[in-house]
């Protein structure tokens, strides 16, 4: 049982009554009435981040993770609270003053204010975080139309490339896996397209899982297929770099998470708008593919226009 | 290291630019332009609950708790989130059934709708719950008035014994051990009270820490001390008669914590709304004891009139 049948299951009845809840089928929780948006995540070692030797850097990847849920639907993260499990070692002196001195810069960086939570004693280190922001709309899953574009920001793939260095499973020269390993640990959140993604975007996701995972996840209920040109699909200089020089599958990188870009869909008459928006916030958006009829199956072309088949679409998480 | 100086040392000053945060020393955040009241709780096991042998009763126990934060500032909860971290036997399809039934009954019984969360697959079972509520006002910690009265809803001491039951360190009849274990695991939230307590109460808190430390909590802003009259803590017709027959300490029960009854302060012209709410709505509210000048010491006084010492004051979470 994964994750999605886990909350079909058994959690899905329990908010039905709640139409905020959107069925637990969305990044976020929406109270429209209250212009409330809650998003809460849980973060684990050796999980959803390598180890806990720099708390500096863990703690804004996992911040940044928490706030993208709401940036990627149009809403400006306002508050956070964190719940910290962990050790004598995780809350030593030396790492509280790294935490104490990330989350300010984060705070600063993001206009974010530190609101609540705690701290427990165990020794499985753990955080869980809640962000809140105020807002009387949101960009929901599922709201994708036939034949819309579908958008990425920034680059994809430079964070599981950090990730594999920081695992020492992969050789870069220092300035490179220096390089990787920062995209792994702070990656690029698109704060500025905030307010401006409703203007254009019919439905949104971040990407945390990977491109095909996310995107599947974003149009679920929807009866739509997609097509994705891995051509198009926008990696850095530096990763395009290693994968030739190492003969690795561009489709590997960009199948995994932790990238955090916004991945949506737009209507074809708002091409103009969305290609200003960037230009003039020196923002990468890139068009990748479509949504399609259900009558074709969703697909992959490669390079040479030929279909491909994943053997891993991404992160899914498994119980049993 | 205790979690007082924890926060003190290192969280505080981020919350500062942010007077909703109300510094973190409330049980609660408090947004009053956007009615926004939130609370955040982790919950270990082994820590917060014994064991996860009864899912279905520590559901209830973790959410009550989590629910009473909300209420014992008048403050009608209405959404929770739930991040459960655990193994494949915490999410076997048994207990996500138990699990489910649970949080049915609490959300009828509570009017509260699960609005998201996470699950995570770790071998340290731990749920962090987020609580929401909308609302105008609350009520303040560090708001008591010189020779308020102190009271306690309830009684107080059945959920430590029901602790002492669970974990076999004392002999109980089957009728009295099920008794005790249900007030541990199904503590009695007072739900009637949440839009009466503002009428009469100046200052409030729940006590899930033991009723010495959770009042100097309430006032630990304030340069007040108290009298509390061990006399005139309620206990419960059975816990009296095990105390009585196993000649064990009164003060040792009601300085323990899981009981999750209110305490406040309230003016003395006060005590005969409360008294007539009180009998209105068939809850027990005590009158323990006053708060006073600062010149006096804090203090106890036994059933013979005498001061007395406490080796525990009850549970404050330490860290090294």
């Amino acid at each position: 049982m994964n994750e999605f049948e886990l909350i079909k299951n058994y959690f899905q009845k329990l908010s039905k009554k709640n139409s905020s809840s959107l069925k637990l089928n969305d990044d976020v929780f929406f109270d429209k009435k209250n212009k409330l948006v809650v998003s809460v995540d849980t973060y684990v070692e050796g999980y959803h981040f390598f180890n806990f030797d720099k708390p500096d850097l863990v703690i804004k990847k996992i911040l940044r993770s928490s706030i993208s849920d709401l940036i990627c639907k149009g809403v400006k993260p306002k508050y956070y609270f964190i719940s910290a499990s962990g050790n004598k070692k995780t809350f030593s002196k030396s790492n509280l003053f790294k935490i104490n001195k990330s989350l300010n810069e984060e705070q600063n960086k993001y206009k974010i204010f530190l609101s609540g939570g705690d701290t427990i004693f165990s020794n499985k280190l753990s955080f869980s975080i809640t962000t809140i922001g105020i807002s009387n709309h949101i960009i929901y899953r599922n709201r994708a139309k036939i034949n819309d574009d579908i958008y990425v920001t920034g680059n994809l793939g430079d964070g599981y490339m950090g990730l594999l260095a920081i695992k020492n499973k992969i050789k870069l020269n220092n300035s490179l896996k220096k390089y990787f390993i920062n995209k792994y640990y702070m990656p690029e959140i698109q704060y500025k397209l905030i307010f401006k993604l409703k203007s254009f975007a019919n439905t949104s996701i971040d990407i945390s899982d990977g491109v095909i995972t996310d995107l599947e996840k974003m149009i679920n209920f929807q009866k739509f297929s997609y097509k994705l040109n891995l051509k198009h699909i926008p990696i850095s200089n530096n990763l395009k770099k290693i994968i030739n020089i190492k003969k690795l599958k561009k489709i590997n990188f960009i199948s995994n998470g932790d990238d955090y870009q916004i991945l949506f869909t737009a209507s074809k008459n708002k091409r103009r708008i969305i290609k200003n928006i960037a230009l003039k916030n020196r923002i990468k958006i890139t068009n990748i593919g479509k949504i399609q009829s259900i009558n074709k199956k969703s697909s992959i072309v490669n390079e040479k226009n030929i279909k491909i088949m994943l053997k891993n679409k991404g992160y899914i998480h498994e119980f049993n």
